[in-house]
């Protein structure tokens, strides 16, 4: 794996380099790297909602950033004004978006951090504040090549992989959830191949997952989301595995639209489905899967492409971000602690209480 | 259905008037209504594989006009020399579009009269030539009709029906194959709603379906493919209508890429799936939905949308214009002659052999 650093060394949504904090601009992509810089909350929250840095652990990632770009922006010296407005900070990063539970982990972890040091001065909390940012980062990335070493059960040498959306390097900190695996094997000079669904409307797929996998070397055909069921049929997949923005206690997986049709189709064409998903991704306390509040976003991301028209004018659309896989269709859930299968509600329950802290990932790789 | 024709005044593919042959350009539908003047087989052909004109029905119409044109091109007036330029006409046509049986069908029918005419002047042939394309667009608009006459079995009022592509006026002579029972439901006042998929990569429910029904005032929702699963796991969606590009004897169905896994999503919510089909579409020489030739496109429509692209260059994409669903996930083929249940086989080819002219539609309504 240690050539996987330096794979990436250019893929990175979240950039912190001398103080600055960097969002590569993923709207734009693949036609133009475009970086945002990061001033405040707001601009902070703003990048989330336009889908400058999307993924739900690149968006826990940003939040946690966003968080410390309000902790440098605050003027208050004392505890009190400072803990007011880093709770402001905080609640209007939470109403960015409502599906990815890694947004709301992350955020709980900075304030918690604010909340532990609040008998030192705020100079020192604002320092831990960065300190809390960059290991959340550096965290996620031995989450990723965790899970990625992890899929190696999954990905064997000669293998077809389709996957929807993107949860890759561009989604996480570095590796991706979903395409760690690939990365790892292709590390290993592994034959593997990946189809993946454009993902309509906002083609992470081809955009996105299309452009990092042949950044990296890893052969790669983009087909339309109605061309799945196709090529399952033919016998060219081996796998599926997709990413996930919010796990449910059970298993139950939201995770990007047309998701849930994916792991319909490979049932039918049985053919393994999996789900890549750090354990910051998963959220004890919502217990099903129609718990989880699902995002609807403007139709005119569904009736538009790029600015122009692709429906006439006044026709109604309908736009939900997310859909839920129950897990009962997942052949297994891919976490930086191993691979687990069901029953998955007991089998979460018990990754999650051995993790160091409970809901957050413990390093599972030692740094180097 | 007295109102249907009003309906559609505005609503066709393929229009003859004044001794012009005008093909409605659906590449620029819904931003521009635009029309192409068709002067040749060659004219004819390069419409066809643009897509100028789509949909099984009317590109057999279509290509029934393009031998008019050839024909009032020809300057033999001996049969041997006007039935050469016809025959080479006949193949340019013939090598546009591979899946569509009723472009052969349509050839089929405008040669044999030809040759059953052999010994008439040339000027006499090429006004019967002129009379059967006039006739095959006519007689297909009297089997949209009586499918839409047959769908009232399946579109009951209160109803919401999901389909894929555009089976509708646009595809046909006017009225539909899958979208006829809407517009006879329409008619009879039932409160019918419709979710239409997009439809990648050429965009032909966005574009065409929701642009016809819009313009009928049904009331029609735009979703993305990857969005069908959703739609029925909410239990929105009372059936599922498409229609077909070719059926082969057994029932197995080639339609727009997408129709397949839209068959298997609907199976797994228990939600009918209909097959509207004129008997012009079935091809009982193929025998089962394997032996259709599938045409596979320019990656391009994948990888770029209006011009711009929506992929990394270099990116290598896979683009079957369609897939086969097959019998077993079909609940109904509507034809004008009827509903009809499985077994497909049998029940079709008792369809077939009732025709007035084997492997074509009797006119099932009275004209007027």
């Amino acid at each position: 794996m240690q050539n996987l650093q330096n794979l990436f060394e250019g893929i990175q949504p979240v950039v912190y380099r001398d103080g600055r904090i960097l969002f590569l601009d993923q709207t734009a992509l693949p036609a133009e790297t475009r970086w945002i810089e990061i001033d405040s909350a707001e601009s902070c929250r703003d990048a989330i909602k336009r889908l400058v840095v999307r993924g739900a652990p690149a968006i826990g990632i940003a939040a946690a950033f966003g968080m410390l770009a309000a902790s440098r922006a605050a003027a208050e010296n004392g505890f009190e004004g400072y803990c007011a407005h880093m709770k402001k900070a905080r609640d209007l990063l939470a109403a960015s978006r409502p599906t990815a539970v890694n947004l709301f982990w992350a955020l709980d972890r900075v304030e918690k951090k604010i909340l532990a040091c609040r008998d030192r001065p705020v100079g020192e909390i604002k320092a831990l504040v960065e300190e809390e940012a960059v290991k959340i980062q550096k965290e996620d990335q031995e989450v990723c090549r965790a899970i990625g070493v992890h899929g190696q059960e999954i990905v064997k040498d000669g293998m077809t992989v389709l996957t929807h959306c993107n949860a890759g390097a561009l989604a996480t900190s570095r590796y991706g959830t979903a395409l760690a695996p690939i990365y790892a094997a292709k590390e290993r000079g592994f034959d593997v191949k990946v189809f993946v669904d454009e993902t309509r409307p906002l083609l992470q797929g081809s955009r996105l997952t299309a452009y990092e996998l042949l950044q990296s070397g890893v052969h790669v055909t983009v087909i339309t989301d109605g061309m799945a069921a196709s090529v399952m049929g033919k016998g060219w997949i081996d796998a599926c595995i997709v990413g996930c923005d919010r796990m449910a206690a059970n298993g139950d997986a939201a995770n990007k639209i047309g998701t849930y049709g994916v792991a319909l189709l490979a049932k039918a064409h049985h053919i393994p489905f999996y789900v890549a998903c750090p354990l910051s991704t998963v959220d004890p306390a919502t217990l099903e899967g129609k718990d989880i509040e699902i995002e609807e976003r403007d139709p005119a991301e569904v009736t538009r492409f790029m600015g122009r028209p692709t429906a006439p004018a006044g026709v109604e659309a309908y736009n939900p971000a997310f859909d839920v896989t129950p897990h009962h269709l997942i052949s297994g859930i891919l976490t930086e602690k191993g691979l687990i299968r069901a029953p998955y509600a007991e089998n979460l329950e018990r990754l999650l209480s051995s993790s160091r802290f409970p809901g957050s990932p413990a390093p599972v790789m030692p740094r180097g």
